[in-house]
Protein backbone atom coordinates (compact mmCIF):
# COMPACT_ATOMS: atom_id res chain seq x y z
CA UNK A 1 0.00 0.00 0.00
CA UNK A 2 2.49 2.80 -1.23
CA UNK A 3 0.00 5.45 -1.38
CA UNK A 4 -0.97 4.96 2.26
CA UNK A 5 2.46 5.72 3.59
CA UNK A 6 3.09 8.33 1.52
CA UNK A 7 0.13 10.36 2.46
CA UNK A 8 1.40 9.94 5.76
CA UNK A 9 4.35 11.50 4.78
CA UNK A 10 2.64 14.55 3.55
CA UNK A 11 0.69 14.87 6.99
CA UNK A 12 4.00 14.32 8.79
CA UNK A 13 5.80 16.93 7.35
CA UNK A 14 2.69 19.26 7.11
CA UNK A 15 2.87 19.02 10.94
CA UNK A 16 6.49 19.41 11.42
CA UNK A 17 6.13 22.82 9.38
CA UNK A 18 2.51 24.07 10.89
CA UNK A 19 4.41 23.56 14.63
CA UNK A 20 7.11 25.62 12.99
CA UNK A 21 4.74 28.77 12.21
CA UNK A 22 3.08 28.12 15.16
CA UNK A 23 6.58 28.97 16.96
CA UNK A 24 7.00 31.80 14.74
CA UNK A 25 3.49 33.65 14.95
CA UNK A 26 3.78 33.25 18.89
CA UNK A 27 7.56 34.69 19.10
CA UNK A 28 5.32 37.46 17.03
CA UNK A 29 2.69 37.47 19.13
CA UNK A 30 -0.01 37.75 15.66
CA UNK A 31 -3.12 35.45 16.72
CA UNK A 32 -4.03 33.03 13.52
CA UNK A 33 -7.67 32.25 12.52
CA UNK A 34 -8.11 29.34 10.07
CA UNK A 35 -11.74 30.05 8.11
CA UNK A 36 -13.58 26.97 6.15
CA UNK A 37 -16.21 26.44 4.37
CA UNK A 38 -17.66 25.02 1.70
CA UNK A 39 -17.55 27.32 -1.53
CA UNK A 40 -20.04 30.21 -1.42
CA UNK A 41 -20.90 30.20 2.74
CA UNK A 42 -19.72 33.40 2.89
CA UNK A 43 -15.88 33.19 4.25
CA UNK A 44 -14.94 36.04 2.32
CA UNK A 45 -17.66 38.31 3.68
CA UNK A 46 -17.58 37.36 7.45
CA UNK A 47 -13.54 38.30 6.87
CA UNK A 48 -14.89 41.94 5.19
CA UNK A 49 -17.38 42.80 7.84
CA UNK A 50 -14.95 41.63 10.55
CA UNK A 51 -11.82 43.93 8.67
CA UNK A 52 -14.60 46.70 8.66
CA UNK A 53 -15.22 46.56 12.20
CA UNK A 54 -11.86 45.72 13.94
CA UNK A 55 -9.36 47.70 11.45
CA UNK A 56 -9.02 50.56 14.26
CA UNK A 57 -8.63 48.30 16.91
CA UNK A 58 -6.61 45.87 15.26
CA UNK A 59 -3.69 45.55 12.97
CA UNK A 60 -4.69 42.82 10.49
CA UNK A 61 -3.66 40.57 7.85
CA UNK A 62 -5.14 38.03 5.28
CA UNK A 63 -4.09 35.07 3.77
CA UNK A 64 -6.33 34.23 0.88
CA UNK A 65 -6.26 30.84 -0.19
CA UNK A 66 -8.46 30.27 -3.76
CA UNK A 67 -8.03 27.37 -6.63
CA UNK A 68 -7.59 29.95 -8.63
CA UNK A 69 -8.28 33.96 -9.46
CA UNK A 70 -7.15 36.76 -7.09
CA UNK A 71 -11.07 38.07 -6.91
CA UNK A 72 -10.94 37.44 -2.92
CA UNK A 73 -8.05 39.15 -2.18
CA UNK A 74 -8.89 42.18 -4.19
CA UNK A 75 -12.24 42.64 -2.03
CA UNK A 76 -10.29 42.69 1.21
CA UNK A 77 -7.25 44.59 -0.12
CA UNK A 78 -8.33 48.27 1.10
CA UNK A 79 -9.20 47.09 4.08
CA UNK A 80 -6.90 44.90 5.32
CA UNK A 81 -3.31 45.82 6.76
CA UNK A 82 -1.59 43.27 4.19
CA UNK A 83 -3.01 40.57 2.12
CA UNK A 84 -1.75 37.49 0.67
CA UNK A 85 -3.42 35.55 -1.78
CA UNK A 86 -2.75 31.87 -2.39
CA UNK A 87 -3.70 29.95 -5.79
CA UNK A 88 -3.60 26.14 -5.25
CA UNK A 89 -4.48 24.99 -8.78
CA UNK A 90 -0.94 23.54 -9.68
CA UNK A 91 0.31 22.51 -5.93
CA UNK A 92 0.06 18.50 -5.03
CA UNK A 93 -2.80 19.42 -2.43
CA UNK A 94 -5.02 21.79 -4.71
CA UNK A 95 -8.02 21.25 -2.78
CA UNK A 96 -6.44 22.82 0.58
CA UNK A 97 -4.13 25.22 1.70
CA UNK A 98 -1.08 23.42 3.37
CA UNK A 99 1.48 24.74 6.37
CA UNK A 100 4.02 25.13 4.00
CA UNK A 101 2.06 27.49 1.76
CA UNK A 102 1.53 29.51 5.13
CA UNK A 103 5.02 29.25 5.83
CA UNK A 104 5.69 31.60 2.34
CA UNK A 105 2.95 33.51 2.67
CA UNK A 106 4.12 34.81 6.22
CA UNK A 107 7.49 35.79 4.57
CA UNK A 108 5.15 38.22 2.29
CA UNK A 109 3.20 39.75 6.14
CA UNK A 110 5.14 42.18 8.52
CA UNK A 111 4.40 40.00 11.36
CA UNK A 112 6.05 42.71 13.59
CA UNK A 113 2.89 45.14 12.76
CA UNK A 114 -0.07 42.40 12.79
CA UNK A 115 -2.30 41.46 15.88
CA UNK A 116 -4.27 39.22 13.52
CA UNK A 117 -4.39 37.27 10.50
CA UNK A 118 -7.50 35.92 9.14
CA UNK A 119 -6.51 32.79 6.93
CA UNK A 120 -9.70 32.20 4.20
CA UNK A 121 -8.74 28.75 3.36
CA UNK A 122 -10.05 26.74 0.00
CA UNK A 123 -13.94 26.08 -0.52
CA UNK A 124 -14.17 22.54 0.69
CA UNK A 125 -15.33 20.53 4.18
CA UNK A 126 -13.38 17.74 3.60
CA UNK A 127 -9.61 18.41 2.60
CA UNK A 128 -8.85 21.21 5.02
CA UNK A 129 -10.13 19.71 8.25
CA UNK A 130 -6.87 16.98 7.64
CA UNK A 131 -3.91 20.26 7.10
CA UNK A 132 -3.09 21.87 10.22
CA UNK A 133 -1.30 25.22 8.94
CA UNK A 134 0.05 26.61 12.47
CA UNK A 135 -3.60 28.42 13.81
CA UNK A 136 -4.56 28.86 16.77
CA UNK A 137 -7.87 28.76 16.29
CA UNK A 138 -10.06 26.58 13.25
CA UNK A 139 -13.50 28.21 12.52
CA UNK A 140 -16.04 26.38 9.92
CA UNK A 141 -18.67 28.47 8.72
CA UNK A 142 -22.12 26.61 7.23
CA UNK A 143 -24.89 28.72 5.56
CA UNK A 144 -28.70 28.02 5.76
CA UNK A 145 -28.43 27.16 2.00
CA UNK A 146 -26.61 24.51 2.13
CA UNK A 147 -29.19 22.41 4.72
CA UNK A 148 -28.74 21.67 8.36
CA UNK A 149 -27.54 18.22 7.52
CA UNK A 150 -23.57 19.19 6.97
CA UNK A 151 -22.35 18.03 10.25
CA UNK A 152 -23.66 14.26 10.08
CA UNK A 153 -21.88 14.19 6.32
CA UNK A 154 -18.83 15.78 6.51
CA UNK A 155 -18.05 15.55 10.43
CA UNK A 156 -14.23 15.54 10.81
CA UNK A 157 -14.25 19.65 9.64
CA UNK A 158 -16.60 20.36 12.62
CA UNK A 159 -15.03 18.03 15.27
CA UNK A 160 -11.71 19.93 15.65
CA UNK A 161 -13.20 23.14 15.27
CA UNK A 162 -13.03 25.96 17.93
CA UNK A 163 -16.28 27.77 16.75
CA UNK A 164 -19.35 27.10 13.94
CA UNK A 165 -20.37 30.20 11.95
CA UNK A 166 -23.98 29.35 10.80
CA UNK A 167 -24.30 31.83 8.45
CA UNK A 168 -27.25 34.32 6.07
CA UNK A 169 -29.56 34.10 8.49
CA UNK A 170 -31.55 36.56 6.53
CA UNK A 171 -32.50 33.55 4.72
CA UNK A 172 -34.47 31.57 7.29
CA UNK A 173 -37.38 32.46 6.09
CA UNK A 174 -36.68 30.93 2.45
CA UNK A 175 -35.02 27.85 3.01
CA UNK A 176 -35.49 24.92 5.38
CA UNK A 177 -32.87 25.17 8.28
CA UNK A 178 -33.73 23.54 11.32
CA UNK A 179 -31.31 25.40 13.86
CA UNK A 180 -32.04 23.22 16.95
CA UNK A 181 -31.31 20.02 14.34
CA UNK A 182 -28.04 21.60 13.22
CA UNK A 183 -26.75 22.65 17.03
CA UNK A 184 -27.43 19.27 18.23
CA UNK A 185 -25.33 17.65 15.52
CA UNK A 186 -22.48 20.21 16.07
CA UNK A 187 -22.82 19.30 20.07
CA UNK A 188 -23.01 15.79 19.73
CA UNK A 189 -19.86 16.01 17.56
CA UNK A 190 -18.01 18.95 19.94
CA UNK A 191 -19.95 19.77 22.53
CA UNK A 192 -17.41 22.70 23.90
CA UNK A 193 -17.55 24.89 20.13
CA UNK A 194 -18.73 28.22 20.18
CA UNK A 195 -21.83 28.76 17.90
CA UNK A 196 -22.58 31.88 16.35
CA UNK A 197 -25.74 32.82 14.71
CA UNK A 198 -25.45 36.12 12.06
CA UNK A 199 -25.98 37.22 8.75
CA UNK A 200 -22.55 39.09 7.18
CA UNK A 201 -25.66 40.98 4.90
CA UNK A 202 -27.75 42.22 7.77
CA UNK A 203 -25.01 42.71 9.93
CA UNK A 204 -26.85 40.65 12.69
CA UNK A 205 -25.04 38.67 15.08
CA UNK A 206 -21.03 40.04 13.43
CA UNK A 207 -20.92 42.12 16.70
CA UNK A 208 -20.64 38.80 18.96
CA UNK A 209 -18.68 36.75 16.50
CA UNK A 210 -15.87 40.10 16.30
CA UNK A 211 -16.30 40.24 19.78
CA UNK A 212 -15.15 36.98 20.01
CA UNK A 213 -12.26 37.12 18.03
CA UNK A 214 -11.29 40.38 20.19
CA UNK A 215 -11.53 38.40 23.08
CA UNK A 216 -8.79 35.48 21.23
CA UNK A 217 -6.72 38.21 20.50
CA UNK A 218 -6.16 39.57 24.12
CA UNK A 219 -5.62 35.57 25.29
CA UNK A 220 -3.11 35.60 22.53
CA UNK A 221 -1.52 38.91 23.91
CA UNK A 222 -1.24 37.87 27.74
CA UNK A 223 0.60 34.49 26.72
CA UNK B 1 8.74 15.47 -5.93
CA UNK B 2 8.17 11.51 -5.06
CA UNK B 3 4.16 12.75 -4.41
CA UNK B 4 3.74 13.85 -7.45
CA UNK B 5 4.60 10.67 -9.57
CA UNK B 6 2.35 8.78 -6.90
CA UNK B 7 -0.88 11.12 -7.73
CA UNK B 8 -0.19 10.43 -11.20
CA UNK B 9 0.04 6.41 -10.73
CA UNK B 10 -3.27 7.05 -9.21
CA UNK B 11 -4.87 9.17 -11.79
CA UNK B 12 -3.66 7.07 -14.21
CA UNK B 13 -5.22 4.18 -12.45
CA UNK B 14 -8.23 5.34 -11.86
CA UNK B 15 -8.60 6.22 -15.64
CA UNK B 16 -7.54 2.31 -16.67
CA UNK B 17 -10.66 1.41 -14.05
CA UNK B 18 -13.31 4.13 -15.52
CA UNK B 19 -12.63 2.72 -19.13
CA UNK B 20 -13.27 -0.54 -17.96
CA UNK B 21 -16.43 0.72 -15.63
CA UNK B 22 -17.77 2.98 -19.17
CA UNK B 23 -17.27 -0.49 -21.36
CA UNK B 24 -20.02 -2.65 -18.98
CA UNK B 25 -22.54 -0.02 -18.61
CA UNK B 26 -21.68 0.50 -22.83
CA UNK B 27 -22.53 -3.34 -23.02
CA UNK B 28 -25.30 -2.95 -20.56
CA UNK B 29 -26.84 0.30 -22.29
CA UNK B 30 -27.15 2.02 -19.16
CA UNK B 31 -26.16 5.86 -19.52
CA UNK B 32 -24.44 6.78 -16.29
CA UNK B 33 -24.58 10.55 -15.41
CA UNK B 34 -22.40 11.84 -12.94
CA UNK B 35 -23.77 14.84 -10.44
CA UNK B 36 -20.78 16.94 -8.87
CA UNK B 37 -21.79 20.09 -6.79
CA UNK B 38 -20.20 22.12 -3.75
CA UNK B 39 -22.03 20.98 -0.10
CA UNK B 40 -25.96 22.06 -0.03
CA UNK B 41 -26.17 23.13 -3.89
CA UNK B 42 -29.47 20.53 -4.42
CA UNK B 43 -27.76 17.10 -5.76
CA UNK B 44 -29.88 14.72 -4.07
CA UNK B 45 -33.42 17.26 -4.47
CA UNK B 46 -31.94 17.19 -7.89
CA UNK B 47 -31.89 13.29 -7.82
CA UNK B 48 -35.15 13.43 -6.34
CA UNK B 49 -36.95 15.29 -8.64
CA UNK B 50 -35.62 13.41 -11.30
CA UNK B 51 -36.52 10.03 -9.98
CA UNK B 52 -40.11 11.31 -9.39
CA UNK B 53 -40.85 12.38 -12.76
CA UNK B 54 -38.93 9.92 -14.60
CA UNK B 55 -39.70 6.71 -12.94
CA UNK B 56 -42.41 5.56 -14.95
CA UNK B 57 -40.55 5.59 -18.07
CA UNK B 58 -36.62 4.52 -17.08
CA UNK B 59 -35.56 2.33 -14.42
CA UNK B 60 -32.74 4.37 -12.00
CA UNK B 61 -30.25 3.56 -10.23
CA UNK B 62 -28.55 5.92 -7.74
CA UNK B 63 -25.00 5.88 -6.28
CA UNK B 64 -24.31 7.98 -3.17
CA UNK B 65 -21.27 9.33 -2.57
CA UNK B 66 -20.20 10.94 0.78
CA UNK B 67 -17.77 11.09 3.12
CA UNK B 68 -20.06 9.89 6.07
CA UNK B 69 -23.74 8.73 6.70
CA UNK B 70 -26.46 6.97 4.46
CA UNK B 71 -28.83 10.15 4.81
CA UNK B 72 -29.02 10.70 0.82
CA UNK B 73 -29.22 7.01 0.34
CA UNK B 74 -32.42 6.85 2.28
CA UNK B 75 -33.93 9.72 0.85
CA UNK B 76 -34.09 8.31 -2.47
CA UNK B 77 -34.34 4.26 -1.26
CA UNK B 78 -38.19 4.15 -2.33
CA UNK B 79 -38.20 5.59 -5.40
CA UNK B 80 -35.03 4.33 -7.06
CA UNK B 81 -35.00 0.74 -8.79
CA UNK B 82 -31.64 0.21 -7.24
CA UNK B 83 -29.14 2.10 -4.34
CA UNK B 84 -26.20 1.87 -3.31
CA UNK B 85 -24.54 4.55 -0.92
CA UNK B 86 -20.18 5.08 -0.60
CA UNK B 87 -18.47 6.10 2.21
CA UNK B 88 -15.30 7.36 1.55
CA UNK B 89 -14.27 9.09 5.03
CA UNK B 90 -11.67 5.95 5.45
CA UNK B 91 -10.63 6.04 1.81
CA UNK B 92 -7.24 7.27 -0.05
CA UNK B 93 -9.16 9.91 -1.53
CA UNK B 94 -12.17 10.86 0.30
CA UNK B 95 -12.83 14.20 -1.39
CA UNK B 96 -14.35 12.42 -4.24
CA UNK B 97 -15.62 9.26 -5.89
CA UNK B 98 -13.26 7.14 -7.85
CA UNK B 99 -13.96 4.78 -10.73
CA UNK B 100 -12.75 2.00 -8.47
CA UNK B 101 -15.11 2.71 -5.79
CA UNK B 102 -17.95 2.78 -8.70
CA UNK B 103 -16.46 -0.67 -9.97
CA UNK B 104 -17.69 -2.00 -6.61
CA UNK B 105 -20.82 -0.14 -6.22
CA UNK B 106 -21.93 -1.54 -10.07
CA UNK B 107 -21.46 -4.85 -8.73
CA UNK B 108 -24.24 -4.06 -6.36
CA UNK B 109 -26.64 -3.31 -9.41
CA UNK B 110 -28.92 -4.99 -11.46
CA UNK B 111 -27.05 -3.64 -14.59
CA UNK B 112 -29.74 -5.30 -16.67
CA UNK B 113 -32.69 -3.92 -15.57
CA UNK B 114 -31.39 -0.18 -15.23
CA UNK B 115 -31.48 2.52 -17.95
CA UNK B 116 -30.57 4.91 -16.33
CA UNK B 117 -27.75 5.69 -13.21
CA UNK B 118 -27.44 9.09 -11.26
CA UNK B 119 -24.07 9.16 -9.16
CA UNK B 120 -24.26 11.52 -6.58
CA UNK B 121 -20.57 12.72 -6.38
CA UNK B 122 -19.27 13.72 -2.81
CA UNK B 123 -20.04 17.37 -2.23
CA UNK B 124 -17.01 19.18 -3.46
CA UNK B 125 -15.73 21.57 -6.45
CA UNK B 126 -12.37 21.01 -6.51
CA UNK B 127 -11.39 16.72 -6.13
CA UNK B 128 -13.98 15.12 -8.46
CA UNK B 129 -13.07 17.25 -11.20
CA UNK B 130 -9.95 15.41 -11.42
CA UNK B 131 -11.29 11.72 -11.37
CA UNK B 132 -13.40 10.08 -14.30
CA UNK B 133 -15.65 7.27 -13.14
CA UNK B 134 -16.77 5.36 -16.43
CA UNK B 135 -19.79 7.76 -16.96
CA UNK B 136 -21.41 9.57 -19.87
CA UNK B 137 -22.14 12.81 -18.88
CA UNK B 138 -20.59 15.21 -16.30
CA UNK B 139 -22.69 18.00 -14.53
CA UNK B 140 -22.25 20.60 -12.14
CA UNK B 141 -25.10 22.07 -10.07
CA UNK B 142 -24.59 25.48 -8.81
CA UNK B 143 -26.59 27.54 -6.48
CA UNK B 144 -27.72 30.79 -6.25
CA UNK B 145 -26.14 31.66 -2.78
CA UNK B 146 -22.95 30.23 -3.34
CA UNK B 147 -22.90 33.37 -5.53
CA UNK B 148 -22.03 34.30 -9.07
CA UNK B 149 -18.23 33.79 -8.81
CA UNK B 150 -17.83 30.12 -8.35
CA UNK B 151 -16.62 29.14 -12.61
CA UNK B 152 -13.80 31.94 -12.15
CA UNK B 153 -13.11 30.47 -8.59
CA UNK B 154 -13.09 26.71 -9.89
CA UNK B 155 -12.71 26.53 -13.33
CA UNK B 156 -11.40 22.96 -13.85
CA UNK B 157 -15.19 20.93 -12.84
CA UNK B 158 -16.59 23.90 -15.10
CA UNK B 159 -14.73 22.97 -18.08
CA UNK B 160 -15.05 19.43 -18.66
CA UNK B 161 -19.04 19.60 -17.78
CA UNK B 162 -22.05 18.44 -20.16
CA UNK B 163 -24.39 20.42 -18.38
CA UNK B 164 -24.59 23.16 -15.58
CA UNK B 165 -27.74 23.59 -13.39
CA UNK B 166 -28.36 26.93 -11.69
CA UNK B 167 -30.02 25.31 -8.70
CA UNK B 168 -32.79 27.27 -6.32
CA UNK B 169 -33.84 29.92 -8.49
CA UNK B 170 -36.61 30.41 -6.18
CA UNK B 171 -33.99 32.38 -3.97
CA UNK B 172 -33.02 34.51 -6.58
CA UNK B 173 -35.01 37.94 -4.98
CA UNK B 174 -33.18 37.43 -1.96
CA UNK B 175 -29.42 36.75 -3.08
CA UNK B 176 -26.87 38.63 -4.85
CA UNK B 177 -26.73 36.46 -8.25
CA UNK B 178 -26.34 37.86 -12.04
CA UNK B 179 -26.65 35.10 -13.69
CA UNK B 180 -26.15 36.63 -17.02
CA UNK B 181 -22.40 37.15 -15.23
CA UNK B 182 -22.72 33.10 -14.61
CA UNK B 183 -23.33 32.37 -18.12
CA UNK B 184 -20.46 34.05 -18.79
CA UNK B 185 -17.89 32.75 -17.20
CA UNK B 186 -19.64 29.18 -17.91
CA UNK B 187 -19.44 30.48 -21.72
CA UNK B 188 -15.96 31.25 -21.45
CA UNK B 189 -14.52 28.35 -20.23
CA UNK B 190 -17.17 25.36 -21.87
CA UNK B 191 -19.18 27.50 -24.99
CA UNK B 192 -20.97 23.99 -25.91
CA UNK B 193 -22.02 23.41 -22.04
CA UNK B 194 -26.05 22.85 -21.57
CA UNK B 195 -27.00 25.25 -18.80
CA UNK B 196 -30.55 24.94 -16.64
CA UNK B 197 -31.74 27.11 -14.85
CA UNK B 198 -34.15 26.19 -12.06
CA UNK B 199 -35.60 25.29 -8.68
CA UNK B 200 -35.99 21.90 -7.19
CA UNK B 201 -38.02 23.09 -4.24
CA UNK B 202 -40.69 24.79 -6.53
CA UNK B 203 -40.29 22.71 -10.03
CA UNK B 204 -39.38 25.73 -12.02
CA UNK B 205 -37.29 24.73 -15.14
CA UNK B 206 -37.13 20.71 -13.80
CA UNK B 207 -39.30 19.66 -16.63
CA UNK B 208 -36.66 21.22 -19.12
CA UNK B 209 -33.99 18.91 -16.86
CA UNK B 210 -35.74 15.83 -17.57
CA UNK B 211 -36.17 16.16 -21.02
CA UNK B 212 -32.31 16.44 -21.41
CA UNK B 213 -31.70 13.32 -19.26
CA UNK B 214 -34.53 11.38 -21.50
CA UNK B 215 -32.58 12.81 -24.78
CA UNK B 216 -29.03 11.35 -23.19
CA UNK B 217 -30.50 7.74 -22.59
CA UNK B 218 -32.10 7.89 -26.22
CA UNK B 219 -28.71 8.97 -27.85
CA UNK B 220 -27.20 5.76 -25.66
CA UNK B 221 -29.36 3.37 -26.27
CA UNK B 222 -28.88 3.73 -30.14
CA UNK B 223 -25.58 3.42 -29.99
Amino acid sequence: MKKIEVIQNVLEANEIIASRNRQLLDKHKVLVVNIMSAPGAGKTSLILETLTRLKDRLNIGVIEGDVASTVDAEKVQSEAKAVVQINTRNMPESCSLMAAMIESALKDMPLNDIDLILIENVGNLICPAEFALGEHKRVVISSLPEGDDKPIKYPLIFVDADAVVINKMDLLPHVDFDIGAFRRSIAGLNPDVEVFELSSKTGEGVEKWCSWILEQTKADATR
